[in-house]
């Protein structure tokens, strides 16, 4: 009876993760202001609740006592991530885990105050103090002989390696850098232009969400400063944002939300580990692929055109051509948040980059903004003007969010790879975009990516969906191929 | 050391009541309709975890280990309320609180069909089985030798006893019966009649909270169909509801939840026992005055009746005479939460002597729906046309809640006792309130009551507050010279 019993211990512990899911959604969203005390409360708490259970003892009793010859795939998963959450909650003495939470609060309000006024040299010494923790966290978590940011990565992408990520990742640099020279010497095409109603954006919002397939009865859309999906199964909230200038940006935060919440929505079983989303990487691939292969796809603007159009009682483009251009304009910039589909990974290298060196001890924190500023001459061909436009311009570092950069372009990788086995295997694809009749290409990533859960390492499923070892050659070969086009390189 | 440990477990398992009480606005309020089967399983989580801390046998310990004769009243009192959800907890086996809970889930299903087809048949089945479980309970938790319905009223009105209540109580009822049969023969005054959106009914809402002091920094109104109030200290919401042919309806309803509220805003503090509210009576004295010692008195109709006309555009009534005579029309209808001041507590008491004989085996489940009709007959001069307008029409009982009712009567007499108490405070409160200028008003309970959490028993907090140990009387005088003025009697 140890199975029973710990599926149980794990199917509560992960209800309670999903009321402090809800802790998080309520706070960002409803959460009167002057709650922020007692939800603080509240929440640290629960996360203590959460963590005993983790480390509760039986649990490896309850492992031992198991025979595993006889197990499915999905419950020999269910008892390692098990082992993992419990090795996780007992290595990390807790004295480091109230440490570093409070550095990552700390830090996070002394980076804001950096960052408005421009100023690295304020923010430095709350960077130093997360990453000494953060080597300390690795320390207690890592292997002997591993490299120690790994143990970091694996709380974001179980599994996975820095040394394999960085050739796979690194690929991406060469051909990016030359794709952003090529276009900077060809004509900008027109911008979207005018006033757009955040009403009429979020009934746009609205519309496109459902036709993406997003269930209103699993969810809802709300609006908040930094947009973002919380939930799974049969409540998954999605946020999102509007500019009265640029209606890409509300559309877009959708469209990307919307993606991860069809992967929430579809989750195998939100009560089990094994049912749970497979990593990070594979969690931006949803919604990378829904914003950027079907959102700024030359056949969506078919459908987004007349869309938009009827939306906003007229635009300033003359039809999907323009809209197209629009939508997929490539400028360098200094925000990563504000990139486009070329510029976006070679941020991520900067910053994967950067905090390798930093966690290694091969880069001071003292020299990071020079280093940061050289290398993003290097990349970008631009000088940063100021901290704000450079290495203050992300919260990550200043939670103590060590390893989740890489993600971010894992999910770029995967969602071209499943992008092009995708189009072997619907070829009316195009048309179904076009309509925005996209039930079929759900349905694809639901069997092959939503309803595997975590059972296999993210770079084994995505093999199995695709048929090939996930590479970067299907990003980049996607990439010169819209932008050549576009841009008539 | 042992009472700050003991504290800091009150603490932590407070934080994590109010998660809890969190899960259930969400779920009235945002909460997306396939959520609801994840909730479930969420909130009997957090349920079983706060069990489980409650009987924390850590506890007996601690307090074993403390010395009282140094402490402050508010420690003594935090002490007793951990030994009393101690003595809860572990009394109670939890076969029997499961049961309870699947019983109360069940009855409320059953009761909800049984009310629809007005066929109290349908319902007795599982109101017997409540019976069965909440005696159960009571004889694991009543002394040797005392009333057993105690223990069931302990839980809402800590230290009440039904001998006490009963003379209380009754003593309403001959001056109610002969309050009703004397306006029975007189003209009744004209309605508020027209339609009146509900956004401008909403809008009124949020003036008159603002005005009688609803802080909105530290709450939040939305709509739902049965209204409440969620919270505490810095997070206080509120629900309303609307009828577009009647604005009273959310007027009312706002006023009475605005009542809760201020008391909750105004917690002694939010994670201690002793800080919290005093009991369910003081809670329902709060929202009572609000809603009718303020709301429905003529010196708020002068305020109001401006508020009204020109939020809706105009009204069918001519001056705030006519509105005050509107909303404090009486008529004798079946159902209690429609009910006027003066039939309010007829209803109460019929309930609360229906509940008494139930519980003691003095009166059947089968014999339920007559004893009712004819003890309706016998206060209210009507026959009971059918279950749903009789004894189907509240929830309460099938949810198990058995020992609630009585505290709205008590609320009632509190209020009045505080009303009588604070007028010779305040001679000028009736300026106050007709201006709608209250905070004078606020301050006094905020002073007497809401700053005194649950140190006294209640009927000692009043008598405190008040100067006079808390009786019908002041009820009886309010009502007697309110309708006789009104009905000219």
């Amino acid at each position: 009876m140890s199975l029973p019993a710990l599926l149980n211990h794990l199917k509560q512990s992960a209800a309670l993760g999903q009321v402090a899911g809800l802790l998080s959604w309520d706070q960002e969203t409803v959460m009167p202001k002057r709650g922020a005390e007692q939800r603080a409360e509240q929440s640290g708490t629960l996360a203590a609740v959460i963590h005993a259970r983790d480390a509760d003892p039986r649990i490896p009793d309850w492992i031992a006592d198991i025979d595993r010859t006889s197990l499915t795939p999905f419950d020999r998963r269910n008892i390692d991530e098990a082992q993992r959450a419990y090795d996780r909650a007992t290595k990390i003495p807790s004295r480091l885990a109230e440490e570093s939470a409070k550095a990552a609060s700390e830090g996070q309000r002394i980076w804001a105050a950096a960052r408005a006024a421009k100023d690295f040299s304020q923010f430095a010494p709350a960077l130093k103090r997360n990453i000494e923790l953060k080597r300390e966290e690795a320390s207690c978590l890592a292997d002997p002989g591993t490299d120690h940011y790994d143990a970091l990565l694996d709380q974001f992408e179980p599994g996975a390696k820095a040394a394999e990520l960085l050739p796979l990742l690194e690929e991406l640099r060469p051909a990016l850098v030359a794709l952003r020279e090529k276009i900077a010497g060809k004509p900008e095409p027109e911008p979207l232009a005018g006033h757009f109603p955040a009403a009429d954006q979020l009934t746009l919002a609205d519309t496109v969400a459902a036709r993406l397939g997003y269930d209103f009865e699993a969810g809802r859309i709300d609006t908040v400063v930094h947009p973002f999906c919380s939930g799974s199964a049969g409540d998954v909230r999605i946020t999102t944002r509007t500019d009265e200038a640029d209606p890409l940006n509300c559309l877009y935060s959708t469209v990307h939300e919307v993606g991860h919440a069809l992967y929430a929505q579809g989750a195998a079983d939100p009560f089990l580990p094994a049912g749970d989303y497979c990593s990070m990487g594979v969690h931006e691939s949803q919604s990378r692929f829904w914003e950027n292969q079907i959102g700024r796809s030359r056949a969506f603007a078919d459908w987004l055109y007349p869309a938009m159009d009827d939306a906003f009682g007229g635009l300033n483009l003359d039809g999907p051509d323009a809209l197209y251009a629009a939508v997929n304009r490539v400028k360098t910039g200094f925000i990563r948040t504000e990139a486009d589909e070329v510029h976006y990974n070679l941020h991520i290298l900067l910053r994967f980059e950067l905090e390798r060196d930093m966690m290694a001890g091969n880069l001071e924190v003292d020299d990071l903004e020079e280093t940061w500023n050289t290398r993003f001459a290097r990349d970008f061909g631009l000088t940063v003007p100021d901290a704000g436009l450079g290495v203050l311009q992300d919260v990550h570092w200043s939670l103590g969010l060590f390893g989740y950069f890489p993600t971010y372009s894992l999910g770029n990788i995967y969602s071209a790879c499943l992008d092009r086995a995708m189009l072997a295997d619907l070829p009316d694809r195009e048309a179904m975009v076009r309509a925005a009749e996209t039930q079929p290409i759900l349905d694809w990533l639901r069997d092959r990516i939503h309803a595997k859960g975590r059972v296999l390492p993210a770079p084994q499923m995505i093999e199995q969906a695709t048929g090939e070892a996930p590479t970067a050659t299907p990003l980049i070969d996607y990439l010169e191929a819209k932008f050549t086009a576009l841009y008539d390189l």
